[in-house]
This record gives structure tokens, C-alpha cells and sequence, in this order.
């Protein structure tokens, strides 16, 4: 890839509307626009309306460092299907170049203006439905997650700069007594890495949805509820980027927090008379989920042993007393009381639902991202490395490779090293424009 | 609907996309901007990057005088469903309104910034796939057709000037003798108000494309001609507005012309040695061709009789004789040799095709809209009533009705005079947010 050369793309999403933003980047994007704009010149950040070719009246806004920090002009055209292919053409056939998922944005990050996981937010940002998925991806790409990864950083520097401290005395060949601060510092490393590392859990289930499990003995009433909590809502999402939707999935958004109920299949529209899932179905659904909901028919029996075969340990457990519209019921201790029939008790069910993730979601830091979690996973075990050979007694010059195994992992989550590889499985997955 | 509350929409096509653009018109678009953007004042089309509310940042265009003819704010935001949505929600809480289909170019039309055809044609530049399509819209819009319209208006005025001055003399009781002039405009405007009707046939042919039907006997090779033209060229479109896609039309485009098999259900997919078409199918499909390509197997006997019972009268009939690549064929006079097996002679065919239409495609004013053609029929009528009364020596007041009807229609192509349901029928064919 030339990485100097000009880049088109139509970056309005792919379709006909009112409107269309054709989006040109490099060193030619002026020029080239001006070979078809009714203008002599375009005034920097200045909204100029003006011909294109005898094509389309267009709005043309030229930046000399646009969002990829290169002479960007933005044309707003009409957005037929016809105009945004001739406008793209008319520049291709000057010279630029098609751009691939993500240019704009690997530019950005090339030129210094994004770094690597801020670049990622983008995609995220981009790709978001949901308020959680914005709130991660706006967090990733400006708030306290870029700033807590920039606070460890500096922390890796100042125990590496404490270490070569050391390395400078043992080649005087001078006993250095005092590791305390190096232990203080690595230990508060390692307390904020373990944090970081744990949210990835809540974080990974904010992106896709915090997934819920329903389960209970057949005829408890676990479709109706399902039905009586999705009825109410219009269904947000048609499709939520990344998660799978084979119809075992439904989403339901309460608050500013998407639920993601799992297996549902049968659920959703088989008869309650019909087992719709099986024991060992329940438990792979409890295993994947956060939230469990145990519905149980209170026209019956409760006995806790119907819990005891459910693996729900660290999940969070609901119990769920449905028909609470029928004569004669007795509501067990801990129970919530509904009726999927009437509606009664579902904003309670839901309040607990809520109350359940809401003080995890709300965290100002969670990683999100598979990739850096993996690279966190690796800054840890490499700083495992250091406490342990501390205590051993090894040499701080060989501790010292650790270090900067530590630090060189946290610098492919920002982009400090990275390779090519890695920098295009990160873009490929950007849509064309961005 | 309240003319001057705010209105607001995305106007970028609906999805995700790398940016969208949300759109504000109304006394309060400003104000209404103002209060998320974190920047003290907008200066008029000035691109400000800054951030909207905590939600995303955002390039903001404040137009004193928009596309509508009012204050209009454009806020080019990231392109997720989220953000599209929370933007629109933050303008909504404060007062402002979802825009209707059409409603800022209904809007444009209201404050007199777009006459009525040209909103027409705004809609069909938005929807225009092809090439055709897109001049057709374009020259509605602003072109050669929009000056006709002008001058026809103008003859129509001179026309009721002069009968007026009749009047007046006609009240003095003095005979007006030489009604030459009178006589002279009459023609001109029959003349051209007939050119411009019969345009619509080509008109409306270029918008959905130019029909062209495939005829010829079982086994000729019709559904092998189709499949070799279609086949070098990409699909362009998988649907364009206002046809019928029902697997029985497919598009080729060649040079800037659109054509349309029609009736090709069976042709597409059906082995030869079935009779995809018969008779009577073959005839309607004529009768809705404009070109006809007749399908002749050079290796049977060519009779005249075939074709005879075809109606290809006022058709442009193209005689195709195919497979041309077996030994001795001979080929009948006026015939195209092609072989839709290797492919020889499809461009000579093309050429054929071309020449056919595009001498009519590029005449300078078309009719393509059938709203327009209903008025100018009517135009036409009221003429016609003039121009008989004339002869039939009927006074001048009573003719002068006819006029001001032959008026009265021309005016409502342009919207001088146009009645709510119209308009309402026009601007809901448009898409949300133009």
C-alpha cells in the first residue's frame, strides 16, 4: 500500500438517502477535488457549495489535516446510487485510489493522530447499537480506559527506571539493599492489572449484551415470562454486530443496559406444556450466562434441592415465582413474584435485573477488547516473572528482560509495536469510509 | 403540519455507516444546536469540529439559509445506529420534529427556493441507478427542461395577452380583424406542447429503462442470447425504483443507456430446448418493447412468414441471427450474425441496440414524468378547445376560459397552482430526511 498516495471512499453508510459524503484523503485530495468543483479554490473548513462536473450541486469542505491528519476534502453530494459512484469515479479517474476498510482511520493512526486502541474504538464506535457498546467505545477512544493504560505505562517506566537504578550500582559491584519501592510499586501493578483483567468479563458481556439464562422445571412458565418481558419492548436490534442470532438469541434493553437472554430457542415461541430445554441445556446456558433467572410455577412446591443440581455458583441468581395471579400461592423467601399472563411484577424483575450488573457496568474502566485482554494477560504474566525472580534473588539484568516483555506487550494494546499483521486484522474489520 | 417548527433527520442513507449526517431546519435549529455543541456560537458555513453533549464529536454547519430557504444546521456525527439515534433524541427533547418523507424539500418548495417540478426531480435524482435516470432528474432540475416549461408559459401568456386585448375591443364593440398572430402562437404551442407529449414515451422509457423484448422460435437460442449479454456485464442493479423486479426483467447496460428485458421469467434459466415464451406472451411482450430483437437459427430456413405474425409495427425490430459459429450458415438480408455460444458478433449486436434508441435518449427535453404528462395532456386539450373556437368564430371572452384552463394545468407541473393532496402525494414518495 502506498501510503502517501490519495484515497476516495463514500463514507455514508451504503444505500440511497438524501445526502452522501464522498471523503478524499492525501497529499492530491485538493487538487483533484478542484479539477471538478465549479471553484477556483476551496477555503480551509469553509462550507463551499458548487457544481461537480455536470454532474451534482455539492457542498465541499476542504481540511488541510482532516481526521487522518492528511489535506482531506469532504464532498456532500446528492445520494443517489448514480451521483456517489460517478463522484467516486471522477476522482478514481484522476488518480486516487479506491480506499480499503479502515484507511482513513490506519492513516489516522499512521500519522499519529489516533493510537491503536483508539483506532479500535472507532470500529467500535462505528458498530455500536446499544448505549453500553458506545459508552465502552467512547471510553476507549478518550476517557479513563486510554488514561489508565497510559497510568500503567508510566508505571512499568518507573519500575524499569528503578531497576536500571540498580544495574548501574551492580556494576560497581555495590550490594543495593532497599528493594522496598520496587516492591511497592510492583505490587500496586499487579493489584490494577488483576482489576483491569477481571472487567474484561463484564466489559466483553456490555458489548454483546449481558447474558441471561432462563431456566426452571417444564411448565414454570419460562416462555411466558421470556414473551411477556420481550412483548413489552419494540426489539432494538435487528442484528447485533458480532453476536450470532440463529433465533437463540433475544435482546431486550432496560435502562441504559442490553440483556442478551441465551438458548431461547423453543422458548421464544414453543407451548410452555412442551420441555423446551433439557437439563443438560439449562447448564450449558447458566454456564455462559451472568444472570440466571430461575422461574418456578407457584402453584407448586418450592424444594431448594431444585436448585442444588444447577451449577449457579458466582452467577447471579434471580428467583422468579411466576403465576402470582392465581388463587392460593405462597411466595418463597428471596423470591420475586410475577404473572407472565398479567404483566404484574415484571418492572420488579426487571429492577433486579438491573441491580444485579448495574454497579459492574458502571465502572469507569473495563476492557472490552479480546486483544488487549489477551496483551494485559501477557503484561501480567510477565511481571509474575519479575515478582518471582525478586524474591529468588535473580540479577536485576535479567529481570530486566521481563520488563520489557511487560512493556513491550502493553505497547501493542496502543500501538507503540505492532506489527503489520496485527495492524491488518485491526482495520479489516472497518467498514469502507472510515 | 406547523410550516416553521424545527424539523430534524438523518439525511444519509439509513445504516452504519464511517459518518451520517443529522439535519436541522427551523427558526430554532440553531438554538436548538447550540445547546449540545460545545462551542459558544456556529459561524455560518464554517465545518466546526467539537464535541455534541458527552455523546460524540462532531463537525457542525450552521446555513442561515439552507437547502429549505431556513435556518439549517448540519451535524455530521459517527455513522453508528446509536449515535445517529442519540442525536436525533437530544433535538427531539428540545422541541424539534421528525421530518416527514420529503419535508425539507417540501419546505424548499414552500419558501420558493424549488418550483414543484424541480422537487419532483429531486426525487428521482435520489433514486437515479443509471445514467439516464440521473440526466433525466438533472435536467428536470435545472435544466432544458425546466427553460421549455418557462417558455411555454410565457407563449401561453402572450397567447391571453393578445386574446385580452380583443376583449377590451371587443367591449368597445369594435371588430379585431387579424387574429394572424393569435393564429401563429396557437401553432407553435400545438407544436411544441406535441414534441414534448410524445417525448414521454422515450422519457419514461430512459427512466425504467428501454424495454426490449426477445422473440423467436423454440430453440433459436433466445435464453442463450440473454445469458451472453447479461453475462460480460456486472449486474448494475439489483433494484431500481419503480420496476418491478419480479425475476421476469433484467438490466444491460451499454454506453450511458439502460435496457430492460422484459418478460424474461423462464428465459433467464431455461434450457433452450424448452419454449420459454409462447405466442401470446411473445406478443404482449412486444407490445411493451421498444426495440425487439428477433432470434433467427441461421442453421433452419428463414421465411418472412415467421415474423409476420409478430406485432412488431412501430417497434425498432432488430434481426438477430444466431449461431454463427456452425458451418454453413448463410446469413438472411438485414440480419446481425452473433454467436451466443462463443460470444462473436454481440458487439455489432450492442451497436445495433444502441443506435436504435440513442438518437430519441439524447434529445435535449424529455417528458419522463407521468404526473407531467397528465398536465400537459390537459394543456393540450384546452388548447385544442381554443384553437376550434377560433375557427368556430366563438368570442373571445369564452375562449379566454379554455385559456386560463391550458394555464391553470401548466402551472401545476411547476406548483403555481396545486392542490394539498398533490403535494402530499408528491413529497411521500421521497425518502425521510431530504
Amino acid at each position: 500500500m502506498t501510503k502517501n498516495d490519495t484515497i476516495v471512499a463514500v463514507s455514508t453508510p451504503a444505500g440511497v438517502g438524501g445526502i452522501a459524503v464522498v471523503r478524499a484523503s492525501g497529499a492530491d485530495a485538493l487538487p483533484f477535488a478542484l479539477k471538478h468543483l465549479a471553484v477556483p479554490a476551496l477555503k480551509a473548513r469553509r462550507a463551499t457549495y458548487c457544481r461537480f462536473d455536470d454532474l451534482d450541486d455539492v457542498v465541499a469542505v476542504y481540511y488541510p489535516k482532516g481526521y487522518t491528519g492528511e489535506p482531506t476534502v469532504e464532498i456532500s453530494c446528492h445520494g443517489s446510487l448514480y451521483v456517489q459512484q460517478a463522484v467516486l469515479q471522477a476522482l478514481v479517474d484522476d488518480g486516487a485510489r479506491m480506499a480499503g476498510p479502515g484507511e482513513f482511520t490506519m492513516r489516522a493512526f499512521s500519522n499519529g493522530r489516533l493510537n491503536l486502541s483508539q483506532a479500535e474504538a472507532v470500529a467500535d464506535l462505528i458498530d455500536a447499537v446499544t448505549p453500553q457498546q458506545h459508552r465502552l467505545a467512547v471510553s476507549q477512544l478518550r476517557g479513563s480506559y486510554a488514561a489508565k493504560l497510559k497510568e500503567l505505562r508510566q508505571q512499568l517506566l518507573d519500575l524499569t527506571s528503578l531497576m536500571e537504578l540498580e544495574l548501574d550500582f551492580s556494576q560497581e559491584d555495590v550490594e543495593f539493599a532497599d528493594r522496598t519501592e520496587l516492591r511497592r510499586l510492583l505490587s500496586t501493578l499487579h493489584t490494577q492489572l488483576a482489576t483491569l483483567i477481571a472487567s474484561f468479563r463484564i466489559g466483553n458481556a456490555l458489548k454483546r449484551g449481558i447474558p441471561v439464562a432462563i431456566v426452571g422445571k417444564p411448565n414454570a412458565g419460562k416462555s411466558s415470562l421470556l414473551n411477556a418481558l420481550l412483548g413489552d419492548e419494540r426489539a432494538i436490534v435487528s442484528d447485533v454486530p458480532g453476536t450470532t442470532r440463529d433465533t437463540v438469541e433475544e435482546f431486550l434493553t432496560i435502562g441504559n443496559l442490553t440483556f442478551r437472554f441465551i438458548d431461547t430457542a423453543g422458548l421464544r415461541s414453543s407451548s410452555d406444556t412442551v420441555e423446551a430445554m433439557g437439563i443438560e441445556r439449562s447448564r450449558k446456558a447458566i454456564a455462559d450466562a451472568d444472570i440466571v433467572l430461575y422461574v418456578h410455577d407457584l402453584t407448586q412446591p418450592f424444594s431448594h434441592d431444585d436448585l442444588a443440581s444447577l451449577p449457579v455458583g458466582g452467577k447471579h441468581l434471580i428467583l422468579v415465582g411466576n403465576k402470582s395471579d392465581l388463587a392460593g400461592t405462597v411466595l418463597p423467601e428471596g423470591f420475586v413474584a410475577i404473572s407472565a399472563k398479567d404483566g404484574k411484577g415484571l418492572d420488579g424483575l426487571r429492577e433486579a435485573m438491573l441491580a444485579a450488573v448495574e454497579p459492574q457496568a458502571m465502572q469507569q474502566v473495563l476492557l472490552a477488547n479480546p486483544r488487549h485482554h489477551e496483551a494485559l494477560m501477557r503484561v501480567q504474566q510477565a511481571l509474575m516473572q519479575v515478582s518471582q525472580g525478586l524474591e529468588a534473588g535473580i540479577p536485576a539484568d535479567l529481570l530486566a528482560v521481563d520488563l520489557r516483555d511487560a512493556l513491550y506487550h502493553l505497547g501493542s494494546i496502543t500501538g507503540e509495536v505492532v506489527s503489520d499483521d496485527i495492524l491488518d486484522n485491526i482495520f479489516s474489520r472497518f467498514c469502507i469510509g472510515k
